[in-house]
């Protein structure tokens, strides 16, 4: 019959390899069945349960030691028991050498290090990151339960100094060769990756070393960062870093689903860079296939193989032609008759401002919001109830144009025009009249009025294709025959036309050329995969302050 | 000064097209400079109010035809009203030659009629498409305003005879060649379409036209077809037409947003079929760019693209082996280290069952919903709080995999493996054997237990990724290194599993393959467009019951 004896060290701190390898030696000793080696958390409770090795009695804190056996008679379990000061004493030893005690006494021992890796408990680990951005070292963070103020805080305070701090939470990073947190040996080469998911970058560099291809520089920037609260500090950071990067030829950009507000921003930044960008937003619709230099993805393999046969050459983009409109012309008015089109002339419109209205789905009223974009749907159930269908009464249309004229606001007028069987005999003998006294009117009050038409039809239709196309151009329409060019066209200017400053503000990050030099505060692991990578670092022998009493802790920072 | 002047005619139908010529010839008239000839819905009053033209006093309702003109004098307002009723005989002779006022007069004069084509208001339309049903007609209905209910209970008429209700709110069609509605003149292809968009449907067949493709059949099917109740009975029919087609080789289907259910079930029909279906779910994020036979985009200019670069033969796809499943088995259990990789096979997953599980957004816990599938990312902060991050730490993994297989409901668990520096420095020396432990357990018990293993890794990392591999297969479990690949198998096998049927009811479609034959009922410009593309038909000079008086409608529809 077996029993189950345990032993308690209360606030004896342990990093988790330690614990692992703790547990391994102790369920090899004699007469041992099954041990477990945790802090108390209440997840390791329950585990502990589960595997039958719940000491009775006590609540265990999350700062205390738990050590539990299952042996096979009580002098087995009494045995194992002793033995467990010796096995964590020779489990300090593996490190093998002196080690510093604080990150500054390993910066005297190290002064080249340009980045500090921390994987110590999420409640140490943000005092910690400070304390070295303090001394100007980029941070990789790879502790996760660092609360979401601490990370904006930190996160501002990086980008202030030109630092990148990478995470919290942030499993992985491959900084010119060297894998930082879990990483892959990925050969080099010209894809750069920002990714605000660990395993979702390993997965695309891994795919991308399968194919052939390989990374310059990767980025991991904390499963949050895509979160309104932090706005995508780190991933600006990264994307720009690769901007500049030299070895890039392509970037990679990651996320868990972010949030809309935030995409937008950030796809804001990736749209003005001059590369390629392949975005894999989990869990969001791709507004399109690709906008300008924007190629959207929905996994991670088809990232890895778009990026890889993307030119290494800059994209080339038409200049977005902005002159002509007065200060105060700023919004969009897109009046349609498919309400699939305007389906997905919003969805692309979103890629160029966030705040596009529409009556596709929204209970907003136009009058409720004269300021913002809108998107109308004119064959919708309240405008076609008791009338024509707009694809063959274009009064509302007509309307609609000439009182967009009218606002001093408006800079763009998107139409679509349906032809076929069935549909208006001629729609250019009535709609390009209406764009051309809409032009003159603005033009009279000294405003530049783009209109752009989107003419779905085939060479085959009644209405003659060609000859509407050449009356719409004639009208000094914009006329494309793709949602996509057409949304492009008018997002291209909207986008121009509110961007406040004339570029969002440069990030001047201090360099990370050199070769990397690491100091590694927390796992142990990640030391030896620096050494197995022959990375000039130091481990630095991390205890918790006052033995990991908050509270003690506390009082002894307010003493400094 | 201009005079502003009407007239009310009560209880007055009048089609809206002839509401626009009539309209047209007022504007025409000496002496006046603006008219309006609208029924007096409220959408239509504003407009007349915007354009200075609203009727003083009284409250028109949506019965009353109201004229209004705007005339230079008092003379010439009167002289044009007193116009109205000789401009609307003159519209009336329009058409020509004799019209059979009802549907069954005009079948007893086309009794080769195969298809009704209704745009009369949508109050009225529900009977009328109820009545052609009865007679065993294809039906399509243009009108919308049609409620859910009557839909809903046409649709599955309709169903249950075999025929093929597009509608309510169905713009377009193209079948055999022939546009019904607003439908573009596109070269014959191999290319079918189902869309619950009308210009959506119309936006690729032009695309694909211009491409040098060309359409075989384009069934609308109603833009709340895939509403969860009406649960795309339309587009299923339409699916299964289109599956037996010998000329159509892809298929392209297209819908608004659809309700997540919904559109689970038509997947899960298009994925049954021999043919390749390129989906276009606008605002839904694709699962992946390819699962199976279904091709993902988010425009219709890609739909087009893609449709017509697939292969016209079948899609080659290895069968699903549920063989020595034992009956019960029909879970999913996937246990991942990656977020991200948790969160990209929950997305894919969902193609194959919608009621997937997860710790990933939701706040169900698994102890609430056992008897779903489920994906747990286990690097989740709930699990990682105090103890090891699971790629160096396999204890909750193994122990999840024994109890999936004590768990006589469990088919296939999904295991990721990520490889590289920091990670566990040899993942299968634990995890397989686990692997192979857990398939003996339920193979003790009868059942058949599928592993499925994600392995993420290079061919330089640490852990020797070939050796990996090798044993995760010597344990039995099926490797795959993209997680499309090893969800597609895994969802596979839960979906033959979960079918109830052998495979969904059959539909017995009537034949559409006899050249068209149409009734039109409602607008006559499609009337027009009939005889435009030499489409035999016949249209019926519809009148609304009882003048458009539907209390005495009601009364006179109980008389009979």
């Amino acid at each position: 019959m077996s029993v189950v004896r345990n032993r308690k060290i209360p606030g004896f701190y342990c990093d988790s390899v330690r614990l692992m390898l703790l547990q391994r030696e102790l369920a090899a000793l004699p007469g041992i069945e099954d041990a477990g080696a945790v802090m108390g958390s209440a997840v390791n409770l329950s585990l502990l349960a589960d595997a039958g090795l719940l000491p009775e009695g006590g609540s265990p804190s999350a700062t205390d030691l738990l050590i539990c056996v299952r042996a096979k008679d009580e002098a087995s379990g009494r045995e194992a028991l002793q033995q467990v000061e010796r096995l964590l004493e020779s489990g300090e030893r593996t490190s093998g050498g002196y080690q510093p005690r604080s990150l500054q006494a390993a910066l005297q021992m190290l002064p080249e290090c340009n980045l500090v890796s921390i994987s110590i408990p999420g409640r140490f680990a943000a005092d910690l990151a400070e304390k070295a951005l303090e001394l100007k070292r980029h941070v990789f963070l790879f502790s996760d339960n660092v609360s979401l103020e601490d990370e904006v805080r930190l996160k501002r305070e990086a980008d202030r100094q030109g630092l990148l701090l990478m995470g919290p939470d942030c499993g992985t990073a491959l900084i010119h060769g060297v894998g930082l947190g879990f990483c892959n040996q990925v050969k080099a080469g010209p894809i750069g990756l920002v990714s605000a998911s660990g395993t979702g970058l390993q997965a695309v560099a891994s795919a991308l070393d399968e194919s052939g291809s390989g990374v310059s520089l990767a980025f991991g920037c904390g499963s949050r960062d895509l979160s309104d609260e932090v706005g995508g500090l780190t991933t600006i950071q990264a994307l720009q870093r690769l901007e500049e990067d030299r070895a890039t030829g392509a970037i990679v950009l990651i996320s868990k689903p972010p949030s809309p507000r935030t995409a937008a921003r950030i796809l804001d930044t990736a749209r003005s860079l001059s590369k390629p960008v392949v975005v894999d937003f989990l869990g969001q619709a791709p507004p399109a296939e690709r906008i300008d230099n924007l190629y959207f993805v929905s996994t991670f393999s088809e990232a890895a193989r778009q990026a890889a046969q993307l030119p290494e050459d800059r994209t080339e983009r038409s200049a977005v032609d902005s002159a002509g409109f007065a200060s105060g012309q700023k919004l969009l008015r897109g009046f349609f008759s498919g309400g699939t089109l305007a389906q997905e002339a919003l969805q692309i419109l979103k890629i160029y401002s966030p705040d596009v209205q529409s009556n596709l789905s929204g209970s907003t009223r136009e009058e409720q919001a004269p300021g913002a974009h809108w998107v109308l749907d004119l064959g919708a159930d309240e405008f076609t109830s008791g009338r024509l269908h707009p694809m063959l009464d274009h009064r509302l249309r007509i309307e609609r144009l000439l009182r967009s004229a009218k606002n001093p606001q408006v800079a763009v007028v998107v139409l679509d025009v349906v032809l076929g069987h069935g549909a208006h005999p001629d729609p250019a003998s009535e709609l390009a009249p209406a764009i051309q006294e809409t032009r003159r009117v603005a033009a009279a009050d000294g405003r530049r009025l783009e209109t752009v038409v989107l003419l779905v039809g085939t060479e085959a239709d009644p209405q003659d294709l060609e000859k509407q196309r050449s009356e719409f151009g004639r009208a000094g329409a914009i006329v494309e025959s793709d949602c996509r060019s057409a949304i492009s066209h008018a997002g291209g200017l909207i986008s121009a036309l509110n961007r406040r400053q004339p570029a969002e503000t440069d990030v001047n990050l201090l360099p990370l050329d050199s070769p990397l030099q690491v100091v590694n505060i927390g796992l142990e692991a990640f030391y030896q995969s620096m050494i197995a990578q022959d990375v000039e670092s130091l481990h630095v022998d991390w205890r918790p302050p006052a033995g990991g009493d908050e509270e003690l802790a506390s009082i002894l920072s307010k003493m400094k």
